[in-house]
This record gives structure tokens, sequence and C-alpha cells, in this order.
């Protein structure tokens, strides 16, 4: 009987042919079990008449013509189906070129040291050196990504920045809650600018190893680094590490969805002491856009957290309102436009916008403030005020169901003042099934959000996904922030392939980059093509131009920035054709 | 403003109230920021005319009344609608009593030590002691199951009766390839039954740590046990370890899906060597019998293997034929049902079939002799031969469209000889997403496969899970299985939601319940409820339910298998409202 080859001769399956590779366990098997059970290699031949073997091909055609229909129904309803449908030439060729070089680098890079735990889509923790050692990942870098939708502004800058940004100024304290013995772990730090006469008190301070100490009280934090017992350098790691999660912490120490928020929270609170300081928010503001460019990101969302009503002055007074937390920002986008028109590539940047954020474990008379401080502060800065969330663990805090009377009185009121401020909820970034996490999904929708944050759990939901495709609500999809929160151990197991095959819009962001490491957008991106047999470049380009169609950005300024991408896309093109050898 | 307790009052939601958790992070947090920023609780009143606050409750109203609906119109798709919009009184109250129970244990027995990483659906090998202590299991396990439907016969008996087994016979030898020395890691034994005049040369054969054992001779395996260097005890520990997986090579050594199946596929060699023995064979076909009843299975379909074409007659001789396994476990069912009979249980069990299945490495060639085989042994046993399968990892093998041919001729060949031997095929147990593994589920569907074994990949095919509703295709869903072979990290990660909750048809199985230590089905219905805020027991109704509704039984067996279920099913209802306290 004809090997499978007969369908080579047909002629109708060429496309997926890649995919019937040889058994690789074949032999290793057969052999060791052959040592106990020696028996004869039997096999029958089927002899068939010629009319026989004509039907038999009339069957093996109408099979595979079944299969090529079947697949192509199923690809009709995968979000990136137009955009590989009118693919250009110059397009086909690109994305061939660089799924072979993904094919490549996983026999060759990712299934290299046998020994090892190594695959594609892998922990990311774990993986990132490697990453950077492939050409896909020069490739994607290179990728212009469109906007980043969902980062929380606390945690987009590099810590190694923040912190060496904190040793610029002597106003900068810090302090721990307990004295570091040699058998102690190092405790949390925290952060403090303070005002010029607190400063000479504590000038002459003890440093934080001294046997001297006093917990909890504060000393300049170059001091501080100077007179660490283990040296400068050490001290420099022990406050990065403070910031960021480490392997050992997110799948070893943590390894659970709910555990992992412990260490994820404190992170916030030892970078907050110093972002919240104006001059270093401002540099903070600047290096977000900055570094996001450098991505090939040209429009970003922030979501800034509110919590806190005041924040520090330069003087180190706590009298740093929210609306000079806007006005600052609205600088720092005039400036880094500023300084890119001067260097003639005004094209790559469009602009930023602010997601008002507070806590979901505030009370009800407390948010109504919030709703309040956020509906004033959209009257002073319409531009830049572009939506309502609620964050905080959901497994653990209030769901929006619990806030659903100010939640529905807010909707009236910015109707009442002419305001139009959408809410953007986080929602379903939860392993839970059915419960009050899972169910902000309802509620998210129900409120008419413009865009649902992170909706881990909306693959569960159909009829919540055809909402989402009809109403036009796209999900910010963080896969790395995912992976090391312990909602999914891998990309692999990622339930991102059921959004994408169910054509609900997908943008993919990097939520918490400074405490994940995944900087910009290259890494998430790379995560989900190399993931998938499926993502090819062109389903990345779908990614990125959906970051844009779902933003706040407005017609014009949204028409605008589309055809910028679209410029940048084609010589994309172009470069992996020309440069881009697999 | 008033609180939610509006929403009490409004008496509208009181059914997910218990969903309204308070948040439990809120002061620990709040305490530790505002050490450094203290500010005040500032909060703001609205205040309302009566109009507005009629209109206020009124959107209220509304708002809950469009949240109930959404709810239950994504409810009505679930696959156990129809179970719970029947559900008699005692039904209602008797899941109103395990779901209490749930929550309790989730609060007592799976949070009680914050420091452990321990949560209801986490790693089974890690929670199979804590999950024998619960309340919750000793209900699981008095549920009446229906059916396996997917089970490998040559990993459904616990590891520890095979082995006691194969000690009773002195044909029983064991050999290993390597010398065993205090500084190696112990190999793998191999098993085989030797005939009469092999036994007598063998007889005196050094011990496997003999510094005089020849590497691959043959040892009998009382005197291999008793002159063991590290003691019997030892011996019986390597023996069984080498026929399971344990935590440390599912989450640590192997923890990945590719490569736990190095050590998964060991466990099958080790164990093949003592089953495919005679009278062994029949011993454990009883056992597998015996220990599902006791587990509340009242019918089962064996996936048996019979790649290879001999196994060993009872005098060592290798002379056993398929036929002759056939023959037995007709034999070992009517002697079980005879059993039962005598002790008047004989409504616990209506009988066993079998799925015929080889290895997808063999090549075209040699499948058609399976095919053949397959097709003879179905016209000699009609009642014992249920479908034919294709089995062995899915990732590193071929494909279904590698066979499609030889599958193709088998449907026309099986209709030209008027057998009925469906195809149940396992298809997308795989993280692959696009490629040769997920793609089976195309070809298992076209090739109308009766079920899917497995499906894992499934939830990420809209259209197939369409076609598998319209078709009447269930999936074979093994939870616990998927998690120790690396699929998914934890039940709360396990895609069976998304099925769930599109409808589609579900039996929950074991698959090779001797390698993961979760005899009969109680562990995976466990963990199947424990994970999952919205699945009671009439889920698990409807889960037991399908499992005979998909079974290869004929209509009249059927109907009786059913009949007798529910009459299980009333009794146990009964026992939970008068006997279980939450």
């Amino acid at each position: 009987m004809a090997e499978y080859n007969v369908l080579l001769k047909l002629g109708v399956i060429t496309a997926t042919l890649s995919q019937f590779h040889l058994p690789r366990n074949q032999f290793s098997l057969i052999t060791e079990l052959d040592s106990i059970f020696i028996q004869e290699t039997d096999h029958r031949e089927v002899t068939m008449s010629s009319h026989e073997e004509q039907r038999a091909k009339q069957r093996l055609e109408e099979y595979i013509n079944q299969r090529t229909n079947l697949i192509a129904e199923e690809r009709a309803e995968r979000f990136d189906a137009q955009v590989i449908a009118s693919a250009t030439e110059k397009e086909k060729r690109a994305a061939e070129i660089v799924s072979a070089l993904r094919a490549k680098e996983a026999k060759e890079i990712w299934s290299a040291s046998p020994e090892k735990l190594m695959y594609p889509g892998m922990e990311f923790l774990i993986a990132r050196e490697t990453i950077l050692n492939t050409k896909l990942f020069a490739v994607v870098k290179k990728l212009p990504k469109g906007a980043i939708l969902h980062g929380h502004m606390d945690a987009m800058c590099d810590a190694k920045f923040l912190y060496q940004n904190a040793l610029k100024y002597p106003q900068m304290h810090v302090r721990v809650n307990s004295l570091i013995t040699s058998d102690s772990s190092l405790p949390l730090p925290q952060f403090k600018p303070l005002t010029a006469d607190l400063c000479t008190q504590f000038l002459n301070a003890p440093g934080l190893t001294s046997e001297n100490y006093t917990p909890d009280s504060w000393v300049p934090l170059q001091k501080a680094r100077n007179e660490f017992e283990y040296g400068p350098e050490e001290f420099d790691k022990w406050i990065v590490g403070t910031m960021m999660i480490n392997p050992k912490e997110a799948y070893v120490d943590y390894n659970t969805s709910v555990k992992i928020w412990e260490k994820f929270g404190s992170t916030f609170r030892v970078a907050g002491g110093m972002i919240r300081y104006e001059p270093i928010m401002k540099e903070y503001m600047r290096q977000v856009l900055l570094s996001s460019i450098e991505d090939g990101i040209s429009y970003v969302e922030l979501r800034i957290n509110f919590f806190y009503k005041l924040a520090i002055r330069e003087d180190g007074s706590e009298t740093l309102e929210h609306r000079d937390y806007l006005t600052m920002l609205g600088e720092v986008i005039k400036e880094v436009k500023h300084q890119l028109k001067a260097e003639g590539r005004e094209d790559e940047f469009v602009g930023a916008k602010v997601i008002y954020t507070t806590l979901r474990f505030v009370t009800n008379e407390e948010l109504i403030w919030y709703l309040e401080d956020c509906m004033a502060l959209k009257k002073e800065f319409p531009d830049l005020i572009a939506g309502f969330d609620l964050v905080a663990q959901e497994d653990t805090n209030n769901p929006l169901i619990y806030y659903i009377e100010s939640l529905l009185w807010f909707q009236q009121e910015t109707k009442n003042r002419g305001l139009d401020i959408p809410f953007i909820f986080h929602a379903g970034e939860t392993l839970d099934d059915g419960g009050a996490a899972d169910s902000n999904l309802y509620d998210a929708l129900l409120l008419g959000t413009k865009r649902i944050g992170h909706g881990f759990s909306l693959a569960k939901h159909p009829v919540l996904m055809k909402m989402c495709k009809e109403r036009g609500v796209a999900i910010e999809v963080c896969p790395i922030s995912n992976e090391i929160l312990r909602l999914t151990s891998s990309m692999p197991m990622h339930p991102l392939p059921v959004l994408l095959n169910n054509g609900v819009s997908v943008a993919l962001c990097p939520d918490d980059p400074s405490v994940f490491g995944n900087m910009g957008l290259s890494f998430d991106f790379f995560q989900v093509i190399v993931a998938s047999e499926i993502t090819s470049i062109l389903s990345l380009k779908q990614l990125a131009r959906q970051s844009l169609e779902y933003s706040s950005l407005d017609a014009k300024d949204k028409e605008k920035a589309i055809e910028l991408w679209e410029k940048r896309w084609n010589a994309y093109i172009e470069d992996i054709i020309t440069s881009v050898a697999p």
C-alpha cells in the first residue's frame, strides 16, 4: 500500500506537510521492548483491483478536501483571518521566513540540551537570557508594535533606572522595620524623600546594619548604601531585588497565583516611595515614554494609581496633588515629542493618556471621593484622562458588584456633567471558576467597559466572548504577567489561543514590566509567537494594529497613528525580506 | 450612600451573595502603606433628592435584572443546564450541603497552613494524602460514577497489586542492563516469565546486586528480592517506584509535557513484563473490574494495547494470542457478575468492553496487520470489541493524517464485511497550537470518531466543539493524567470549564491510574468539583450519566445501565441529606 506521499502527489496538502514529521521515539522504544519480546515485524499488504484502487483514491481526495475546508472554516473565525486573506506577496514571504526561523531555533536552541527543561514559551524568568540570544527575538524587537494599552505606571521603568535616580537625591531616605542580622533574611526597605529639616535631623543616623540602628528610623540613602555591612554592591542587589520577582520566588517559594501576590504587592511598596517624589516621577514618566518608543511603541495608556491623595514635592513637602501628576505628564509628552522632532523621528510617537485607577479595597464612600477626583481631573485635562479602573488582586479583594451603586452613580453623573470617562476594567485576572473574581467579567461588560484588563478567565465564557465581539471590547492580554503571577505555568498553557481562535480582539500588554523584566512589548510578542505553530508575524501585525484601533485616541489621532504605523510595518517587511536569513 | 446590602433588600441576588466576600488583604496593606504616607481617610457623601434616589434605585434594579439574565443565558449553554433545571428539591438540598462542605474545607483544610503552597485542585501527587482526609472526598467516593470510558488496561491496577501477584510465580524473572553500584541510581528492571527449561538454567543465577551479576541475564524474582543488597523492602520500593510517577519526577525532574513521557513510557515497559503473563493477566483483569466496582463504577471500556502480537502462556511459552486475551476477559466478566450476584450486588455492574489499540509509530503496512487483526477479533467477539484507537505520545509520533489511507481503507473494509468498529481516537492530548498533534482533532472528527480521548486542546477550537455537539461526540477528559503529564499545572488551570461551559459532553476518566495513583474515578471527580465554584454534585451527576450515555453499550443494555445508575443516584442523594453535615 502506498505511503502518505500520495498526498503530496494529490497536491492538496502541501501547505501543512511540514507537520508530518517522522516519529522520533520509535526506534529506541521498539529496541527496548524487543529485548523482552522478540517477534517478527509482521505486516500485511492490501491487494486491490484497479477499480478498488480508483475508489480509494477518490475517497482520499474527498477526505483531503473536507479536511482543507474544515481547517479553512475554522481559520476564518480567527482574529487574523482578514490580515492573512489580504496579505501581500511580500508579507507572505516575510511570514514564511520568520516561521522557518522559529522552527530552526525550536530545534537548535530550545531543544539543544535534552537534560534541561527548555522549550519555546517556557517560564520567562528562566528563559529570558536565552530569548535575548535568539534571532527571532531580534526580529520581534524591530516590529512596530502600536500601543501599550495596559501598563501600571508604578512598574514600567527598569528597577535599576529608578534606583539610580533615587541615589541622586540627598533628600531620599531609607528605613527598615527590624535589625539586620547575619542569620536573618533582609527585610523590606521603605523609601521616602524628607524635608530639609528632617534631612538635617537624620544626617548622622547610624546605617541600617549598624548595631545602633533603631528600626523604623530614616537613614540617608547614600549613607545607608556606603555603610552597608555587606558592601554597596550587595546593597544595590538587595534594593533592586525587592522591586522585582526572581525565578525562585515565582517558581518555588510563592508558586501559586494567590501566594505570589504577597511578593508582587511588596515590590510596589518599595518602588512607590521613590516614584512618588516630584523630580523622580518626572524622570520616570519620561523614561516610560522613551523606553517604549525604543521598543517600537508609538502610544501609551498609563494606568496611574491615585490611591494616595498626596505625593511629595521637590522640597520634601507632602503637597503634590493628582493634578500635578497630570501637568507633569503633559509637559513630559511635549518634551519627548520635541526631542523626537529634533532627531527627525516625530513619526515614532503619537502620545500618551492616563487611565485613572484606585484600589479595589476602598469603601464605597471612599470610592465616591476618587470618582469625584477623576471627574475633576477629566474636566481639567480632557485629553489626558482616558478612563477609570479599579486595581489590586481580584481573588482577595472586592468584586465590582460590591461597588455597583457607586459605579452606576458615576455613569449617570458623568453623563450629567457632559464628561466622557469610560470604564476600562480589570476583570477575570483569576483562576477562579464561577466565583466572585471570575464574575467580575459580567459586571465589567454590563457596565460598558471599553476594554477588559487581562480577561484571563474570559476563555471560559462563550457568551461573554460573543458580547466582546459584538460590542467591540478588546482584551488587554498580559502573557508574561499571567505566567509570573502563576495564572499559567507557561505560554503553551495560556488560554490566549481560545480568544484568538474565537475572533476576540486582543492587544498584548506588559502590565508591570519593572517587576517582571519584560520591558516594552518585545518579550510578550516573542512569547506569543514562539509558543504557537499557527501564529505568524501576520498575526502579530493584527495584534499590533488592534492595540491602536482599540486605544482611547480620538478618531483623527487614531487614523493618523494607524497610518504612521502602517508605513513602519511596510518598511519592517522589506527589512525582513532583505536581511533575515532563517 | 447605602452599602451593597441594598442588593439584599432587592432580593434578586441572594443566590450569589456568598460570592461577595470581604477583602482579606485590605488592612495589612493599608497599614503598611500608611506608615509611609499618613493621610486622612477622606471620603465624600453623595447627597441626592428623593427623586434622584428613586431613579438610582430603579437603575440598580434594572442592572441586577440584566446581570441575572446574562448569567442565566450563559448557564443555559452549560452541559449541566438540563440537570439543574430539572433538579428535585432533595437534589438541590444535597447540592447545597456538598457546596457548603467544599467551602468549609477550602478554608479549614486547603488554606490552613499559609506557609504551604496548598489550594483546592493543586498538584495531585502532593495533595493526595490531604484529599484522603477530606469529608468531600468521602462524599465523592460514594457517588455512583457510571462508566470508565478511557483507561489503559496495562495501567489500571495498583502497582503493588501487580507486583505482589508477580511474586507468586516462580516463573517470573527479572534483569537489569547494568551493574548496580552504590553510587549509581537504580536501573530500570525488566520482567519476564520463563519456560521450565530456562527456569532451571537461571535457578542459581547471582543476584542483581552481586558483583558476579552479568547485565541482561535473568534472575528468579524471589531470589533477586531476597538477595538484594539493600534488603527486600528497598527492592519492593524500587520495583513499585518504577511503575509509578512520584512528585519529584512530575514536578521537578521531568517538569514538561514532553520530558515526563520518558518516565511515563518506562512504567509501561516494567509493568508489561508482568501483565503479559496469562495467569497474572487474568487476575489483573479481574482486579480492574472489582476495584472499579468498589469505586462506584458499573461499566468499563478497556483500551488494550495489542502491539505485541504474542504474550506468554502459563507454561512460559510465547504463544498467548490476542484472541486468548478476549476469551480471558469474557470469562472474567462472567465470573465477576457471578460473584456479585452471589453477594446480591448484581445491579452494581453491567459489564466491560475493549477498545483495540496499537501504537502510533507503526508503519502503514504494520497498521494494516493490526486493522485486520482487529476485524478478526470483532468477528469472533462482537460484544467485546467496541472500537479502534492509536495510542502513544501525540507530540512526538505520527499524526492521524499519516495513516489516512489505511484508516479510510479500514472504514470501507469494515463496511464491506458488515462489522461495526468505530474509531475512538486519542486526539489533542497536547499543548501544541495549530501543529500536527493539535491537528489530530480535525482528523479524529472527520474520520467519525465516536468519542475523543483527552481532547485537551479542543478548548481552542470553537468550530470543532460545535461539531462535537452536533455529532454527539463526547470527550474523555482525564484531569489527573493531564496534570501529571504536565499539560496543565493544576486543576484550576485545566481547560475543562471551556468544554463544560460550551455544552460539550464530557466523561471523566482516569487514563492510567496505576501510574498516577488515581485509582477508580473518585480522585478525578474530586479534583473537578473542588477546583470550581460553579461545579456542584448536580454537575457530577451529569458527568456520570454522560459516561453511560456515550458508552459503547448497545441500546438495550445502555437503557438498563442508566436505569440502575439512576436508582443508585437517588439513594446517594438520600444518603447525603441524612448523613453529611457540612
